[in-house]
């Protein structure tokens, strides 16, 4: 247990129906207590999982500052693990500051962002997949986003992962016997047996890293820019493809998130259409093109949706462009099919020879001719079949992945050694290794400074 | 009672930790039921006024969505006196999105802004003046404005509108007694004492009515214009004023209110300062200085501070801006008497002559040299000597005063009626009509098209 009293507004800022100044620590009860007055159960602060109705007064004025429900929640069934109070006031700017006022002034200190769920974790509610889990629900922008997110909260990847340090557990016993008594000779069998464990961990591990980058994707969006040379429908496609599939955004001030972009939900993966407006059509739009903020953007981005005209065909301002996009992954979208009176084979065939890893898919977005083929297309690109499996269990976090990525390594090395008949010793530090790397992913095992670092991401309150 | 089940999403729109979605009417036990897992209290339902940890599901895929606590406020005892269940989930916009839909596709209705709080006083529970001050107390943007708000939920005005509705309706009970029995002479003195006992009312209304326009200052702000010509201090003056006094100011896209402004607390008068960016400082002053923009702003202001300078005197563009500000109520501020070598007394002659009711105050913006006296002086020259009485009972609210003066009205044609000698039957209209103005303020008697009007004002999820 952590020593004070923490307290924070937990409900967005701004104006709406209620909000709630929440308090966790020993004091959380005693402080509520010098500020509330309950309307009918005087008994509130003996009780337990209780909405008490009642106003909250100033004890120096008297004064009634707000009509509130207030929710106990005792150690060690609470969201922290400690005594929590939720005071559910209006959810003004003014009610809610002088009431978390109130309790600051009272001995409560203010809570650094995420503290609240930093101390869940530190007091062993939830392990730190779980708890990084809670902000990728709250900024979930996709149906498939949040599923991943509550799957994580309800522990499936903590399972998986909790499996393969018992494992390694067990590799290290194994080898620390051998070690202790090395009067015995090195079993042939048991070093056999231990790579053959290890091998077993790496195919886990592998599995989990294989869609690991489609998860990512969907926590985090796909950085997309779409580009085309002028006239050549973009913002049309734009339109048509934000009609249906605009997800949810929103711009809280005094967050790290980046700014405001359109994001569009295309089978379940947010799609963050990095704004080319810096593209100015102009006449002299050869000379445009290349200017740094297109460099810029496709820079930027994870993915690239082209767009040709089917009329015009291939020109040099085209040929500029696909320079530019080369290296990355993306579509190629052929434009104004409507206004063909026929099919261009050899514009289709010229099309197959540029940038010949991306599908191309022939559109009209005026007539919104092919664009669910065109997002089938994108889907398939960007998952290469793979799919959230049906119980939500995939590594979508880059710090989770990196630390996947370090444990193979050092299991990579183990496999090695023992190959090489490398002394137990040497082996014992590897598997140690693998452990420690695994372990940071559920917090076993972390730093201070890592977990510092993760809750400071958190929002106010949480 | 109203037939249906309403929900909506009651915490401010944007990313926190907590966000709820709140549902009220006879199913909204029965929907959260459909929806809701206790992870322990399976008894949950049958309970009252209790928290309980779970989570929610889809009923259709069995997927969990969120991890809650939902809180069951039982009739009648609830906040709409219907049966309310509050889900607390995490504070993103997709939680609480999907969590209302699945509500609404069980046979809730989307609640119209307020309406939670309309069923509050459809049901009994408040009377309009209170409904009234709940949204007073979420937009309030200083201490004293909230304090009037809160003065006014715990019923303090309530009281004594009910008592003037009592001393009408013994009035009305009287008379109807005369016009029963006509053949008994009307009494001369029972006409007296109608006449005392109106003139008795009347005074109360005019000692609510006394202080109303202050009332109103405090709760709406007052719209405030610095104005004065080119390089006078204008914004330095706003923004030593900003320095020490900036009030809570929040901007909530959708809602009827007005564009961010910047909100000063002056002695707990929230001054909002208009915008005079229009005014540009060009060397074209005196032109632009007629611009209809400055008009505009003058037009809408409540209140002018005019900032004079102490070295250049009054010149053409001063007095330009004096025609226009004439009508309005303000302070003639001089800036910069840090830059004087010495007083200047024929221009403190002038300045006493140009608007002769608005007081003057010395100041340097810079040196930041008596400013608190400036603010003192707005804040009397806005309240005129009037302050919140201690219990916080004061009219403050633009409909409300109406009624008064609606009833005032009523009252001062009842008493010239008796004098007259008109008949009784006419002296029993007036008094009815008196009593349906002031019951229009508590609601006792009023439109179902003025509460509607009243509620659409108040933000979803209220």
């Amino acid at each position: 247990m952590i020593g004070d009293t923490i307290a924070a507004i937990s409900t967005p800022p701004g104006e709406g129906a209620i909000g709630i100044v929440r308090l966790s620590g020993p004091e959380a009860i005693v402080i509520t207590e010098k500020i509330f007055r309950a309307a009918k159960n005087k008994d509130w602060s003996r009780q337990n999982f209780k909405l008490v109705y009642g106003y909250i007064y100033s004890p120096e004025t008297k004064n009634v500052i707000d009509e509130v429900l207030v929710g106990i929640m005792r150690a060690p069934y609470s969201y922290t693990k400690e005594d929590v109070v939720e005071i559910n006031c209006h959810g003004g700017a003014l009610p809610l500051r002088k009431i978390l006022e109130l309790v600051l002034n009272l001995g409560a200190r203010l809570a650094e962002p995420g503290e609240f769920t930093k101390r869940a974790f530190l007091n062993g509610r939830l392990d730190l997949i779980q708890a990084e889990s809670i902000i990728d629900i709250i900024r979930a922008s996709t149906d498939d986003a949040m599923r991943l997110a509550v799957g994580q909260l309800s522990g499936g990847l903590s399972d998986k992962i909790t499996a393969i340090q018992q494992q390694l557990l067990q590799i290290t016993a194994l080898i620390e016997a051998n070690i202790d008594f090395p009067e015995e000779d090195v079993d042939e069998y048991n070093l056999t047996d231990i790579k053959l464990q290890v091998e077993q961990i790496m195919q886990e591990i592998k599995k989990l890293l294989e869609n690991a980058e489609t998860g990512k994707i969907y926590r985090e969006g796909l950085r997309t820019v779409i580009i085309g040379k002028p006239n050549v429908g973009k913002s049309s496609l734009l339109n048509v493809l934000l009609k249906e599939n605009r997800a949810i955004v929103t711009d809280i001030p005094g967050t790290t998130r980046d700014l405001i972009e359109e994001v569009i939900n295309i089978g379940g993966i947010p799609l963050k259409i990095i704004d080319t407006a810096g593209i100015r059509e102009t006449e002299d739009v050869i000379e445009k093109i290349g200017v740094q903020k297109t460099r810029e953007s496709i820079k930027a981005a994870d993915f690239i949706i082209m767009v040709f005209d089917a009329l015009d065909g291939i020109n040099e301002i085209d040929n500029e462009i696909i320079k530019l996009v080369q290296p990355k992954k993306g579509v190629k979208v052929l434009n104004k099919i409507d206004l063909q009176e026929q099919e261009n084979p050899s514009l289709k065939e010229q099309l197959k020879i540029i940038l010949p890893d991306w599908p191309l898919v022939d559109i009209s977005a005026l007539e919104e001719r092919n664009i669910e083929k065109l997002e089938q297309e994108i889907v398939n690109m960007v998952t290469r079949g793979q799919v959230i499996p049906g119980d939500g269990i995939m590594v979508s976090n880059v710090r989770h992945k990196n630390q996947l990525v370090k444990a193979l390594q050092h299991l990579t090395d183990v496999r090695d050694a023992i190959e090489q008949g490398m002394s137990l010793d040497l082996i014992a530090v590897d598997i140690r290794g693998a452990w420690e790397a695994v372990s940071e992913i559920n917090g076993t095992a972390v730093t201070e400074h890592i977990v510092d670092k993760i809750f400071a991401d958190f929002c106010i309150g949480k």
